[in-house]
């Protein structure tokens, strides 16, 4: 929405996030709002915004022309930007909150959603009895793509690594460390090399496997910075085990808190964990 | 409040910030809420929660037992939480946020406030055509209590300085570098020796001075961290100058803006700054 010089824009939103990586939900069923990067990185901003490390534009499909041709499939579309604004593909803890929002709002009935995102259609699971602000959600995750085309390394000053990439609808580039130490505090994003591996950006996960079934991780997003979670990054994780992962059931810890991986018989991933609603009102920028 | 079984608990809540500064303003005129230090900490916890450098609850003097002898000066109490949920006496950007509040909510005409802190009462100015969203507010500030009763230094890493002990109804030590630079992130607080001269704790300004009247500083607060800005710490970093300050105006540049200081005849500061509200909802937790 372009602000009129009369005054601020005033947008409403919700607040929430999935073990701690957390978003604004801007409800625009009619797609009104336009929101540039620049908007986007002022509603994201944690001190002169509200904050978050993303933004879910919830829009039908049949008021956005980036739905095209998905409104047959699913009614809501997954606008999501990252907080400095540009657009992300998917998002495995976004799209969960964003179904919570739905159902709690109640756009949606509880159980099965079809959600339409850049990285096209994808089912998030509200159980019936978990309708309210919090409780688990699942989303479909489909299947992870192994790229092995270039010999791609993470460096975060003096530690280099060489890393797998994994798209996930987004780009990941995975790299085992010995201790989620080793990283630092990434404060500044790590550095991936060849500079064309990946030409939209690239999200970077720091993986420990505990056990064969239970990883921890650390991720700095591509566009965000480092995050206390993230979903597409922990399937991406699961996915970058040695020899592919087994079908079974993973754990994955980050800072935030923990999230489940179900690694079924064709290898697509179904990912679990909280999606929590926190606040919600209106906002003037 | 006490969150009952039943469910979360709801508050009311604005999001405003001086300079970068950001605070959650919690509207309780009848003084109906007891926020534990856990519950403040988790409404300001930025990806779990809201997200501030503190929450100022107002709250009417004649309904808090806090304010006890103060209602005959000031209407309001300012409830001023640091974002781990201690409490603070004063807080020279929040008192004009809370100001801006007050005005812009109709709870109070603009012109001049007065406000009760746990400092004692201040006078704050919100001008006449500035009752809106944004513009700058002024606060009486005192006058800054200089203590040499120690000799304190304080330290990051392998850097040392010696600091000046200034009293802005809250405790600073002020010290002055070679280059904003020089203290590194601030993501670990700054170590202030000897460990009993700020029983309380302590709030560190990193100032360079650029010219008689143009200061440029850091702080690390007591409570929260590396903040954009900091009203008490400008305030100290001008009482800190050497040979004491002349009276006059002084520009002191923060990460996230400017202020502007006056040093009267008396000794008395005036702060004026920026101060926007932003964001207002409800909250659950």
């Amino acid at each position: 929405m372009n602000a009129a010089a009369a005054g601020p824009a005033t947008y409403p939103f919700v607040k929430g996030h999935g073990a701690g990586n957390d978003f604004l939900v801007l409800p625009d069923p009619d797609g009104r709002f336009r929101l540039s990067a620049t908007e986007v990185a002022a509603l994201c901003d944690r001190r002169t915004g509200i904050g978050a490390d993303g933004l879910l534009r919830a829009v039908r499909c049949d008021a956005t022309l980036e739905a095209d041709g998905l409104a047959a499939e699913a009614e809501w579309f997954m606008d999501y930007r990252n907080a400095d604004g540009s657009p992300g593909q998917m998002c495995g803890n976004g799209i969960r909150v964003l179904a919570r929002y739905l159902v709690h709002a109640g756009h949606c009935p509880p159980g099965a959603l079809r959600l339409a995102t850049r990285a096209g259609p994808r089912t998030v699971h509200v159980p019936h009895d978990k309708a309210g602000l919090d409780g688990p959600v699942t989303v479909d995750m489909g299947r992870p793509r192994l790229s092995g085309l270039a010999d791609v390394v993470v460096s975060v000053g003096a530690n280099a690594w060489p890393a797998l990439q994994v798209d996930m609808g987004n780009p990941h580039a995975v790299v085992f460390v010995d201790d989620l130490a080793d990283p630092g505090d990434l404060v500044s994003p790590p550095v991936v090399t060849p500079a064309d591996a990946y030409p939209e950006g690239v999200t970077v996960e720091f993986v420990v496997r505990r056990t064969p079934f239970d990883l921890a991780l650390r991720v700095h997003e591509r566009g965000v910075g480092e995050t206390r979670a993230c979903g597409t990054g922990a399937c991406a994780a699961v996915a970058a085990l040695p020899a592919g992962p087994a079908t079974g059931s993973y754990t994955v810890d980050m800072p935030g808190g923990r999230l489940r991986i179900s690694v079924l018989a064709d290898g697509a991933m179904r990912l679990t964990g909280p999606a929590v609603i926190v606040a919600q009102g209106t906002v003037s920028l």
